[in-house]
């Protein structure tokens, strides 16, 4: 069997883009800068989804569905918000397709003109608000939990299969609250859940900050964000927390009367993570054989592997195997037992490597007279011959080792590539690197200069970033803390 | 409180709709056609999804994504395919917007213009079946059982909640077989899927059929169907199963080498439903007083008031209720402790009501004195005293025979409003108020006579039907069997 993909060594983009497509995860559609998420990915989207479904409503909120499209008068009610989404557009001007006269085969109708034109959802702040006027009139009503599962659309001109595609799947949570504060920790409390996702499910290590005015949402006062590091040392905005003040309520005209009788503005956050997730899960931890899966969001969790010649054998496999089966789902472990006479042991191993299964069994003739089985497991490597007394507690120990084993290792990456730079040279070279704690002087201008010049933005002012006098490393101006610099996907 | 909603009988289209609005289901959006679908009536279609869900993976089947956009030349391939879906389709032109130089606002970019127009899917054989072409190649990649959660577009003219709205929200699977018999086989296995959904969690009885060709699906060689009566005696299609043949694989060129090592052409089918179901079901039980919910699908089974006017009596209901919520939830039961100070008992009463939980318990310091609870079932109205101790035991088996109480009284008034007619006269009476099994000549041209003159549609050939020599009620022409005639949503 030819190897499967490229290393990441050799080219890391090219790494990505074939094992996205090689592990059967998602593939590029004929429509330009959309995915088709094949069966394996969409699995694994799926117990992400439900995970954070749970998160959510744990937390109190309720899901709804609110319309795909949205007038286009709406985009332009709040000012930042057009400004940042009105470029990436996808526009409905017609509602309908006939019969060319001239032969031309179907063409769109003429006479079927929208009198205003529709916009694809690129984020549903508008449209929802205008939907909270009519639902808010009393503190009584306050606050208004939701969440939405939906498909948005933001026309990119250059896309990447999860990390950056036309049309992607997301969740978007938009609140509604009484006071201020109440907006501010309901943005803190969802940044916590995103974190906690990111760390204990995806087992990729974050670090949660506030992001500078430029990098803001467009409509916000202000974005809260979990960053992450790939393996190229470059960052990966994972989900986004914003506080939006009362800036929509002012747009849509949102009010509500208190306890005291008085009309107040209502005040709201809006919270997401997509698709994008897939791209971080699987450029975190993979490496040149394939996908490595944190066991808590791999669709199969074990695979076992029969190895025989005849079928009486498969058979004497298979009187052990099938038991074992029931006792690990019995477990709640996810588990395939692949007798497929189709392939070879050889290629399902190999194909078991690109697809992350956690851990795999095998199991032959020779182990059946040994009472053992070999256990492999996908993170490290490591092979070894274990009892099949005993077998379903020692995977499922495993299963749990392997997800903080692969939590660590993502954890010392990212620590052993992260560095503190204090001045613009030591920064331009370490920032080729990794993620660089520096001083900046707090304004766009510089933060810009910086961008231009080496391409790394300021990821975010890191929540528990250290009181410390500096200097910015660009202009020298006084600076009271380092914020964190990286390239970004 | 006044009369939430006005009754059947005064005016059921109005009561239906004010229904829907009032229960905090679904309301109208700004956008034309397109609804908002809240969090009282979005829990309920999560429910109706997870156990569909469980249901087609129960069945081998896995979930995958699909592009929103389908450019305008896919639909074209197959020809009435296109025929059947022109008309409605929403067409996006341009994918950027700008700030007009004149100072009109925000206007479309006229130099964004896509050099092919992209359709909002309005269902996705079509992109579907360009993407099976690059999966299939040999019998070894066959069968293919996907399917996708997603919203699509049909810009209907005439827009109702949930019963006809231009977006909804809907699941689309679509297979791939080597063999017509199992494309076929998959077809009713699907269709046996929705009639043992529908009539065992929704409690709605169905009638299983085969569409007549100016029913079909555009594109499909065989459209099986389901049919249920709703309570003004029409008919409403709740799910439909298509056999494609090799119709899309034609159009898209996918063919598939045999074990022998010929090539042949895939056959396909197809299956939806879509939120309309969440009208079926509130027009197949509901009554004036408002939702009437089979208890498999309630977000609420069971709501607990507390009947007090002091604050020390609410404590002491806390202390007995508080056990005893436990205790539902732990046997799966969905419970709401409903204490708000906010609302008197009286209209929480009302308010559960219309909101259709199956069952409510009311408990006041009488009741803990005597060591009962009130309970009231929402199907029948019927109310009783029953022990505190062993509630538990009696709300579990209350709730099932609410489930089966509510079909069987759909069965039955579909029984009673079901009849044969066999003159013409006979039949335009008859299906002025419910189903009609009627004899007809098989020709779509009187198919489409009656329609005119009656508004009554073939809702399906139903699959049970008996080999009967008979006379068409319209032509007098001959016919083997009756079909079924309504008027229908």
């Amino acid at each position: 069997m030819a190897k499967a993909i490229p290393s990441r060594s050799e080219d890391y983009s090219l790494w990505y883009n074939e094992l996205v497509k090689k592990a059967g995860l998602a593939e590029n559609s004929p429509v330009r800068g959309c995915m088709v998420i094949k069966p394996y990915g969409f699995a694994i989207w799926e117990k992400m989804q439900q995970t954070l479904d749970q998160m959510f409503k744990d937390t109190g909120h309720e899901n709804a569905y609110f319309p795909l499209l949205i007038p286009k008068s709406f985009l332009s009610k709040e000012a930042d918000h057009v400004e940042g989404f009105a470029k990436e557009c996808a526009v409905v001007t017609h509602y309908r397709l006939k019969n060319d006269e001239g032969g031309k085969g179907v063409v769109v109708d003429p006479e079927a003109r929208l009198e205003e034109e529709l916009i694809i959802r690129p984020t549903s702040e508008t449209v929802i608000w205008d939907s909270y006027k009519n639902w808010i009139q009393s503190y009584r009503d306050l606050p208004i939990l939701v969440n939405q599962w939906a498909n948005v659309m933001r026309w990119e001109m250059r896309t990447r299969l999860f990390l950056r595609t036309a049309e992607f799947l997301w969740q978007e949570g938009h609140t509604a609250h009484a006071t201020k504060q109440e907006a501010i920790d309901e943005t803190n409390q969802m940044l916590n859940v995103y974190a906690t996702f990111a760390e204990e499910f995806m087992a990729m290590p974050v670090i949660k900050g506030v992001k500078t005015e430029s990098e803001r949402f467009a409509g916000a006062v202000d974005t809260y964000c979990i960053e992450a590091m790939m393996q190229d040392g470059k960052a990966l905005q994972a989900g986004t927390s914003h506080f939006l003040g009362q800036n929509f309520a002012k747009a849509f005209d949102v009010k509500f009367a208190t306890k005291e009788g008085k009309e107040e503005l209502v005040w709201g956050t809006s919270w997401g993570v997509s698709t994008r997730l897939m791209g971080a899960l699987i450029m975190a931890h993979s490496d040149d054989d394939g996908l490595v899966l944190p066991p808590k969001l791999a669709p199969i969790q074990v695979v076992i592997v029969p190895i025989y010649f005849k079928d009486e054998q498969l058979a004497q496999i298979e009187e052990v195997v099938n038991p074992l089966v029931s006792e690990l789902k019995a477990k709640g472990i996810s588990v395939k037992f692949d007798t497929r006479d189709t392939h070879k042991p050889g290629w399902k191993f190999a194909e078991y490597e690109l697809k992350g299964v956690p851990v795999r069994l095998a199991i032959g003739p020779k182990d059946l007279e040994k009472g053992t089985v070999e256990v492999a497991r996908r993170d490290t490597k490591e092979k070894s011959f274990e009892k099949i007394d005993g077998i379903v507690d020692h995977v499922s120990g495993l299963l749990e080792e392997i997800q903080s084993n692969i939590y660590n290792k993502a954890k010392n990456f990212r620590e052993e590539n992260t560095k503190s730079a204090d001045t613009y040279d030591e920064f331009k070279e370490l920032v080729e690197h990794g993620f660089v704690l520096a001083h900046w002087d707090g304004t766009a201008e510089t933060e810009e200069k910086i961008k231009e010049e080496t391409k790394a933005t300021i990821r975010c002012i890191p929540l528990d970033q250290q009181k410390e006098e500096g200097k910015c490393i660009f202009t020298g101006k006084p600076s009271e803390g380092r914020v964190l610099f990286a390239k970004a996907y």
